[in-house]
């Protein structure tokens, strides 16, 4: 598994925290410190602002657990993957996003995190 | 049509217009002058080394056209998209690439390109 791949897993083990000193270490160990993280919905930057992006969705979505997808495919210091968000035991994911996270040179940090959404719940 | 979107249009021209003074124009319309442009096979910056990169292509794939492929979505700065590449006219293109742009702030042009490989010839 190269450095990046293992920063995906930990990425998604960081949205999967509900305990906030861990989860922070997580942020601290997937992020630099002046990272950026943009998805459809917001766009944040530096651990503390992400680290309060995670608490909200987790909140939103309690019970729910985040799943690595298909797709882990990386190359010089950029990776792209899908993940899924649902209800363990669910036939299907309730929601489906995509990622491109961007390492700082040679380092597996995450420096940028740009996010889409491939499925999200019907209102 | 957004201005990122517009600005993914005229990145497949680029790709597909063969005279140099012609697609050095576009390469500067739709490039930042020191953007970054990663694939699985090239890291360069710069509207020189991208200007070489997309004639080398062009020269290894004569007569080949890039068209834009499904799922432009854009939101922020930043904007995914398919292309294809292949023979005009032909049942299935010969490479599938997929890439996430990334513009300046509020601008249409890219500043970073990260692009990955669907799909490449066999050998």
């Amino acid at each position: 598994m190269s450095s990046l791949e293992h920063t995906v897993q930990r990425y998604i083990d960081s949205w999967n925290e509900t305990d906030a000193r861990r989860r922070r270490a997580l942020i601290e160990e997937v992020y630099a410190p002046d990272a950026s993280y943009t998805d459809p919905l917001v766009e944040v930057s530096g651990w503390d602002a992400i680290d309060q992006t995670v608490q909200a969705v987790q909140q939103q979505f309690p019970g729910l657990r985040f799943t690595l997808g298909d797709m882990v495919d990386a190359h010089h210091d950029q990776v792209r993957f899908r993940w899924n968000l649902g209800t363990p035991g669910a036939p299907e994911p309730l929601v489906v996003g995509f990622d491109v996270a961007v390492a700082r040179d040679g380092e597996g940090q995450f420096e940028q995190v740009y996010g889409f959404l491939d499925r999200v719940p019907s209102a």
